[in-house]
Parts: structure tokens; C-alpha cells; sequence
């Protein structure tokens, strides 16, 4: 079987083809109350980068010559007595191999009414981060204005749609016409906004000219500092994530119009979906209802194969994802 | 009777001697329940800066030939069947004039036990700012630490005194020996940090090893930077203002460590004091009880005659005052 193992630090750079190496390893053995899992399906998150470089110290350091760190969808192909049977499809940090074993710790059995795969979209890390960031740090009212950056990725999608739900006016800032056109005739947005266009705040202003309420950032730099131009009074200003750090060397500019925080009496707050592991099924169930009733569009962008793995990461940072960006192995 | 009139803004520069006019004008007479006020004492903010350039939006327009705007404390010499009799002593904005009419609307009454220009320092703008921004934004748990930019200042100086009577390890960030000294000898601070030596971002580290629950910024810039790369877990930044973005043109530059609210989970919030002026009365007298009780030190920069009003306001933005700055008519 083979590995993807951690051979480089992107630190203030790009993906690199040598960050990876894949290498063949013996096929692990259960031990007593044991599973062994195969890996279906690996899901890729902008975050995986900042744990190469070790960034943000939220989570265990990763060393070179590791494993690389990453979720992914697993099935039971063979239990010693373990937490599951033969054949269950379960969802957690398998990194990037093709098997392991495991005690089942940290893994959760995939919802029954959707495919496997979700777990590592609208009902995994993204699904979950726009619910907790969106309702427990926005704190949506209808009517509210809410503008999303990142807003076709895999996060901000889910994010726009559920502010559709709760009564919002949503305008996404995606990178593309083709993204963008999704998100007005597939996803409901009320507009949306090309960041390659250039003039985001002009845009912005002429989308909302009495502000937003709710800016819901998967983005930073430059998005997010035309995002904070154009905040509502009582604004909530909900960080989510920051892409476009990772496309640069170095620190990304801070906002310079963070000053209107005090202007317009906002609250700008972040939050790591791990902390809140305790909440997780009952968000999968909320969210899982919500696209049953066709009231929440997801996408998922499947490459094929193990060996594609570093290639699906870098897609994630060019934009060239439609969607969750994952790989059926 | 004399006023000082607006003759230019400030936009993207420092104060000059030609942004005042002052000039002679006729004495004001009241009409039927109309108070006359002479004003016995002006006291000085950093926002009026932004007042002059119409910056901001929160309050209204001021414009060229108009008396400039300030908060006084006056004494009613004359009353027509007015709110107050003849002797009383009130607060309010009374503009950069020796004499005004008004109905009362929009002052208050000095408090008793304290001198009337307290309505202006630790009872007024900045005390009460201190109050909301430290109890309401920063919410304190005994045993949290707290650092305070602009700490000498008028604001800063209770925001920091408030925090040691909550229970909270205080550190303050303050221009010059002097400033620091007084901090740790007087207002009872735990450490102080002079930004003038460079590397507040170390010495903070080696002060709060294990970061700050309450940032408290009034200064904004490499300060906020420095003080954003220190956060606790579940920390609170309480954005009160931003002195150092008048010193210089144009916009200051952004926080740069503005993403370490994600990842250590924080909460920045801005507040505009003048929208809790239902709660002001009941601030004024927890922080006079404080003062009385010796808990909460204060400062007073008095500067003589109508004349040094610019002059006063531009001590301000070099750091020159030693506590609130105000003018005594």
C-alpha cells in the first residue's frame, strides 16, 4: 500500500511538486479490538497548508517524513473485535494513505442519507464551519444583508445558502463569471460579485448601499478589507478562514479599514470548528435536512486517484475547485 | 466674548496653526426659558481631530466658519426661567466659545463630590468610555490579563485602574519614562512598557508569557499589531480608538496579526460611547465612588486661557499632556 508522506515546509511559498513524496509502506495489521480501514475517498482543505508549515499551533505539529495530515472517508475491511463491522463507512483524519488502522477515536460512521462523501463537504469541516460561523458568530436576523467571500468554495457556499434560509439578502465574491453564475441560478444568491473584476468595494456598495450586517470571510487581504468598508451599524464580522494568506509569502496586509469596527459598533470574531466537536451531529442533521429538502446546493469536485493528491491541494489555492475538492481513491 | 471658529480641516496631515480662527463676536442673549452659560473649563479628545475632517460619520457635520466642536464645562450666570438656576454647574458640548445659550438640552449637571472639570476626565468622555469599553466589550474574569495601549492617557489610565480593581494582571503601553513610572508608582499597574525603547511585541511576551485576555487599543497601528500577535485563547480586543491614525496621512496601516483572532478564538469589537447615554449616569457614580474610595487615580493637564485651546488640543497627538488635557477660561 502506499503513503503520501510530508517531505517540505511551504513556508512563504506556493505548493511545491517536492512538499510530497509517495512511498510504498507495509499494510498495517489490527490489533485486538482493532479495525483496518481502507481510505475511499480523501477531502482537501486550505488549512492542510498552514499545518505543512506548522502555522497557528491549533492542532498537533506535523514533522517531515509524517504522514500527511488530511480527512477522509474509510471502510471497515477488516475488525479484531473493533467499534464497527466490516463494511461501515466512517469519516476522520485518516491522512493520506491508502489504509491504517485504527481503535475508531475520532471517527464518526457517515450520515445514512446522503452519500459517504459528504462527510467531507457540506456535512464535514465546511458544512459545520458555515454553521457555527454563520449562526453562533453572526447571529443572523432576517432581513440582514450578508456578503460571503470565498463564496462558491466549499465553506462560503454553504454559508450564502444558509443565510438564504434565514431570511437574508446574500451577495457572494467569488473568482470567476462561472462561479459566480452558480451562485446566483444554482445556489440562490441574490448577486454575486468577481473579484477578478477589480472594485470589490465599488461593487459592494452598489449591491448594498445601506452595508452589510453579516461579512462572512473565507478570504482576507484585500477582499476583506473592501468587505469592512461597507459595514452595516452593530455589523458582525465572522473570520472564517484566510486563502489568500496562503498564495503569498510572508504575512498577508492587515485591513486597513479595521477602524471602522469602532465606526459602525461591530464585532469581528473568529473561531475553530474543533473546539465544538460536542455540537457536530446534531449541525449533520440540521444540514443534512436542509439539502434532502433541496434548500442547500453542494458541489463536489472529484479527482481520481491516489497519486493525485498533492495536485488537489494546489487546486484549492489557483481557484481551479468547482466545489469540495476531493479525491475517490 | 471670544470663539474659536474652524478655518480648515486637517485631512491627511497634522493640526496647524491655521486650522482656527479666533475671533470676536457678539455676546448671546436668552430668550424665555433659556440658560446663559460662561464656560469655565475645555477639555480635549483625540476624536475631535476626526470632528474637523468629517470623519467617521458618527456625529454630525461641522463645517468651515463653524464655533468647533468640544465638550465644556460651563456655570449658568444668567436664566430666563431656564432648567437651572444661576450658579449651577454643568457639563456638555459646549463648543470652543467663552459664552453660549442653551436650553440644557444635552447637559448634565456636574457630579457633587468631585471638581467640576471631572465631567470632563475620569466622569466624562473618557472615563465612561473606559467603563463600557473595559466591563461591556472586555468583560473581565478576576485573573485575566489585560493590556492597555495610549495607558497614561485619559481613557487608558481607568481602563487599566478598572481592570486591577477586577481582579486582572494589568500591563500599559505608554510614550516615555515618565509616563510609565507613573503607571506602576501611581495607578497601581502591574508592568508598563515605554513604546518609545521599540520591541513592544517582546517585551509584551516576556511580560505575558501566556498572551492577553483583554487587549484594550486606543492607539491602533504596530501597537495593535503588537499587542493582536498576544492573544489568549477566548481573548477580547476592545478597539477604543486609534490615536495613531491622526498622526500621520492618510489611512494607518492594518493589523497585520488581525488572523490570530481565528486562531486564538477572539473577539474584537468597536463602540461608540455617545450611543449609552442612558447608562451614563450610573457609570459616573460607580467610577466617583472609585475615586472617592482612592481605587481610581486621575490626572489633570491644566492648560490657562481661552487663547491655548489649540495649542491644547495639539499636546494631544504628541504626547506632550500628563493626564486629560483641558483649558481653564
Amino acid at each position: 500500500m502506499r503513503q503520501w508522506l510530508l517531505a517540505d515546509r511551504p513556508v512563504g511559498r506556493a505548493l511545491a511538486d517536492g512538499d510530497f513524496a509517495l512511498v510504498d509502506a507495509p499494510m498495517p495489521v489490527p490489533g485486538e479490538g482493532q479495525i483496518l480501514l481502507a481510505v475511499r475517498w480523501l477531502g482537501f482543505e486550505p488549512a492542510q497548508k498552514g499545518w505543512m508549515e506548522n502555522f497557528g499551533g491549533y492542532v498537533a505539529p506535523i514533522e517531515l517524513g509524517d504522514v500527511m495530515r488530511g480527512m477522509g472517508v474509510a471502510e471497515v475491511v477488516e475488525s479484531r473485535g473493533g467499534r464497527w463491522p466490516v463494511g461501515t463507512m466512517v469519516a476522520g483524519m485518516t491522512g493520506w494513505t491508502e489504509y491504517l488502522v485504527s481503535d475508531g477515536e475520532g471517527f464518526d460512521i457517515c450520515h445514512p442519507d446522503l452519500p459517504p462523501h459528504a462527510m467531507l463537504g457540506v456535512l464535514g469541516i465546511p458544512g459545520l464551519t458555515a454553521w457555527h460561523g454563520f449562526y453562533r458568530i453572526g447571529r443572523p436576523v432576517a432581513g440582514d444583508v450578508v456578503v460571503v467571500s470565498g463564496a462558491a468554495g466549499a465553506t462560503g457556499s454553504v454559508a450564502g445558502q444558509l443565510a438564504k434560509v434565514a431570511g437574508c439578502h446574500v451577495i457572494g465574491i467569488a473568482g470567476g463569471p462561472d462561479k459566480c453564475a452558480w451562485l446566483v441560478q444554482e445556489a440562490g444568491f441574490d448577486a454575486a460579485i468577481d473579484y477578478r473584476e477589480g472594485k470589490v468595494a465599488e461593487q459592494l456598495k452598489a449591491l448594498a448601499p445601506k452595508g452589510c450586517d453579516i461579512v462572512y470571510d473565507n478570504v482576507g487581504g484585500a477582499v476583506l478589507d473592501a468587505m469592512l468598508a461597507r459595514l452595516a451599524i452593530g455589523a458582525r464580522v465572522v473570520l472564517c478562514g484566510g486563502i489568500s494568506r496562503y498564495e503569498q509569502g510572508g504575512q498577508i496586509a492587515g485591513p486597513g479599514n479595521y477602524f471602522n469596527i469602532i465606526l459602525r459598533r461591530a464585532r469581528m470574531e473568529g473561531f475553530i470548528i474543533l473546539d465544538h466537536q460536542a455540537h457536530w451531529a446534531a449541525m449533520r442533521d440540521r444540514l443534512a435536512a436542509l439539502v434532502l429538502a433541496d434548500r442547500l446546493r453542494w458541489q463536489v469536485d472529484e479527482q481520481q486517484g491516489f497519486e493525485a493528491a498533492p495536485a488537489a491541494l494546489a487546486r484549492l489555492f489557483t481557484g481551479a475547485n468547482r466545489g469540495k475538492q476531493i479525491v475517490k481513491l
